[in-house]
């Protein structure tokens, strides 16, 4: 499908794509560098890179396909250095959790006759690096992809192609609409999971093995989201800032209305909220998107048991 | 263990702990009593009760423990019922997830000679009602008993070898730390989790078939715990107002640090404040609270992966 792609950064999504690319036959060769000499190794030793790069602009050289898969925070500066040095014809992509931002990055850098389409997988798990990836990752996610106008629709078909034959489902939208649909969806929850989790550590009246023994299933669930990568986190709050922004002020308000009711022991507004909320998660299951067993199938019924 | 063992409300923890204590030889005789006829009907279906009583007051006549498994808002009125029927020697309790308050509304209306032993099994799963129950739901996870002072160390003694024995690992504590802890590890998260559930439910610039289908693993966490019984919780908040009120002032705060923190651009805050939760993630996996598979292990990874 490829010839050959080069993959910059090697964690958790471009590790992924390498092995889910091997399994399907979808790459020629796959070409791989990190900016970790470690990750490099590690990724040679598993052996979903066929080769390891010094730097990211000998990494492109001769791709037909080059995925930017580092923090967005770091997209422009490889996007400078990788400029000169891309095939003519060749698509570049991303696989940021944000997208203008990224756009606005990387697109001046690249040169007339390559094609950047700026993607995202929804793909992920609280694991991060070399070692964490699986072929499956992407196995009935949705794939964003949000190309420029007037991007070679070509170009775009091809990438479309490549992420549906990982498995993922493949949709088209503008970039802008991209960051405010993820904050409401990713960004926000993460931010608040983090903080929630953050509390629970500060709080000294409680010990933190109080905290971790007892940990219920609303708290063990937060922790596994707040295990998630430092710096990618960071970068996507530092780039969505608006969206991510202006959702946490809703959710503010949403919570101090909530907390009032529980003030005043207003046990209907609680009772309706509660109510409200159960029809989303019926949705997201009925969309595939979820597992409907109970606790993530965590917890374990019997067989013939729901 | 116990002769006859007395099931006042038929939904998940109940139905769970008559399979469990099936399954190990733990109960002679199993009597169910709930508010619907609908539930009485569907636990002799399945059969995990033997008889079921038309009034709390005739399920609990001859039983020797007596198990209040109801909203904590409704406690007192069951406790209130049952009291001149409980027999002499019989152990009461219950597993509300708040205990000071089921405290103050079942304990004067337990007669001389009749032990109360408050407890709550630190397990669920998203799922209520009579269908939900399974055997294992106790496995490895937490049963914390919360006896008053003067409770016969007898009665308290054989509650525990029955919760031992349906999996669990019991610890005993003061009500009102145990209020205290719960609120941060289970109940200040779930209003979190339901109130970025409405906001995204409420936001009209993002259609409800983007939150569902978009959904990132973020998200899709809350929206499980989001899930839950609606009226169960109600109670919850309602009766554990002042430990609730207290861990959300405080979660406002660092979320409020974090935001500024967005706002400012103040990237080292954000990493530093992300790196400090991943150890607590660490602890419940160490402590066997939950699994490291990645994401609960609803992603596959190949045999051998990570």
């Amino acid at each position: 499908m490829y010839g050959r792609v080069a993959l910059i950064g090697l964690g958790l999504i471009a590790s992924s794509m390498a092995h889910a690319m091997r399994a399907g036959g979808l790459a020629g060769e796959i070409v791989g560098y990190a900016k970790s000499e470690e990750s490099r190794a590690v990724a040679l030793e598993i052996g979903f890179i066929d080769r390891a790069a010094a730097t990211a602009a000998e990494a492109v050289v001769g791709a037909d396909l080059v995925v930017l898969a580092v923090p967005v925070g770091a997209m422009g500066a490889i996007a400078t250095e990788i400029g000169p040095h891309l095939m003519p014809g060749a698509t570049v992509t991303d696989v940021g959790s944000v997208k203008q931002a990224v756009i606005d990055a990387v697109a001046p850098h690249i040169p007339e006759g390559v094609h950047f389409v700026a993607g995202h997988p929804i793909a992920g798990t609280e694991h991060s690096g070399p070692r964490s990836g699986f072929a499956t990752l992407f196995q009935n996610r949705w794939w964003l992809l949000t190309p420029a106008e007037g991007t070679d629709p070509a170009a775009t078909a091809r990438l479309r192609h490549l992420c549906e034959s990982m498995g993922a489902k493949v949709d088209e939208m503008d970039a802008a609409h991209h960051d405010l649909v993820l904050a409401v969806t990713s960004h926000t929850p993460h931010l608040i999971a983090y903080t929630m989790v953050g509390v629970a550590d500060d709080l000294r009246r409680v010990t933190d093995s109080e905290v971790i023994q007892y940990s219920a299933a609303g708290f063990r669930d937060f922790t596994r989201i707040a295990a998630s990568d430092p710096t990618m986190w960071r970068d996507v709050f530092l780039t969505n800032r608006d969206a991510t922004l202006d959702i946490l002020g809703r959710f503010t308000e949403e919570l101090f209305a909530l907390q009032r009711a529980i003030r005043l022991g207003d046990g209907d507004h609680l009772h309706a909220y509660f109510t409200r909320t159960r029809a989303i998660r019926r949705g997201i299951i009925e969309a595939g998107q979820d597992t409907s067993a109970p606790d993530f199938g965590r917890a374990q019924p019997p067989s013939g048991g729901r």
